[in-house]
């Protein structure tokens, strides 16, 4: 590809980024994302053959780095809290670097089309079926407690992918004391450790 | 108001909730909105002056539900743990029951036009003002760890929340096994209790 027909896909891609983002895959027209991207809209096409094809590049670039980023993390490390921590931290550098595609992810997957949908579903669920390796190795190794491993799972990515719609770069906390504080919770929870305050009794081992 | 305009009423606002929900606010004409209700597309002005009207009613109708039931919640508790139990089973039965309701609120409120925005995130705000009042007094009480009291309100608000996507009413788990083990995770987290596991040092004290 020439120099120039790389630069005005980026140019496309990130009008189409900042169009779904703000008004919605259906609300945003072909036509607005050419005029931001500096283009003809007939244009578009030499590029893009429709905006379904813009959406999908955007969720399949993201949702592949998110799972490459994740499967990484996972051969480097063995200790199952070292590679927790990094998972957490991977996962909210992800979402706070890309916020508007995350939130394009998250929000219009129900705008994906024909063959389109079920292929990003399947990315999605490989990304969980990597943390829930990651978690059921560390129950198995018995440094986690024994819980459902799909529900833990999918309380993580919630709480770290929502990071991405309040977290400012120049606010109170940096991206690194988000970390801390999402680690430090999803380690050790809320209550205050026994000795302090009185344990509680193990109210899911039935559910098991 | 006459027994049938409340049911005509009615049946507009379920026929804009199933839209809203599939297609996205923008994509959903109100033409649409009218068939499936079975009323005339310039009838349905008599009830809702425009479809930003039935955006803004689907939203305060349910956030206000879920303020009125947290602030029950804390008037008829006083102990940090009760309450924080009641407000996760609260949060996670409402999700699940009105999930097309809360899915809308959580995907269009970009959608919102005018002076509804700053009212309905003005409604966001008082839920998690309150959740943080709940946390902050267990913290004060030394039920709950010191951490960032608006950080563990988004992060509980984010997976309890996020129940509503992927719960199935005949899946593999009932409401009430998700709730306990959210309850779990939430109190307890990830980690076998020290003693089992090693325990961790306090990282985030030299942030508060």
């Amino acid at each position: 590809m020439r120099p120039e027909s790389r630069s005005m896909r980026e140019s496309i891609l990130a009008a189409a980024v900042q169009l779904f983002a703000q008004y919605g895959y259906h609300a945003a027209p072909l036509r607005d994302i050419a005029r931001i991207a500096g283009i003809q809209a007939a244009s578009i096409y030499h590029h893009y053959p429709s905006k379904q094809a813009l959406l999908v590049e955007i969720m399949e670039t993201h949702m592949l780095r998110l799972n490459a980023s994740l499967e990484h993390i996972l051969k480097e490390n063995d200790d199952p809290l070292q590679r927790l921590h990094a998972a957490i931290a991977n996962h909210i550098r992800l979402h706070t670097t890309y916020k508007e595609e995350f939130f394009i992810i998250d929000t219009e997957m129900r705008a994906l089309e024909d063959e389109h949908r079920p292929y990003i579903l399947s990315l999605r669920d490989k990304y969980e079926a990597l943390l829930q390796e990651l978690l059921q190795d560390g129950m198995e190794r018995e440094i986690f407690r024994r819980s459902d491993v799909k529900i833990a799972s999918y309380a993580i990515i919630a709480m770290c992918t929502e990071v991405a719609t309040w977290f400012r770069p120049n606010g109170r906390l940096s991206v690194q004391q988000v970390n801390t504080i999402y680690r430090q919770f999803i380690t050790e929870g809320l209550l205050l450790p026994p000795g302090v305050a009185a344990p509680m009794p193990d109210e899911t081992a039935h559910l098991l």
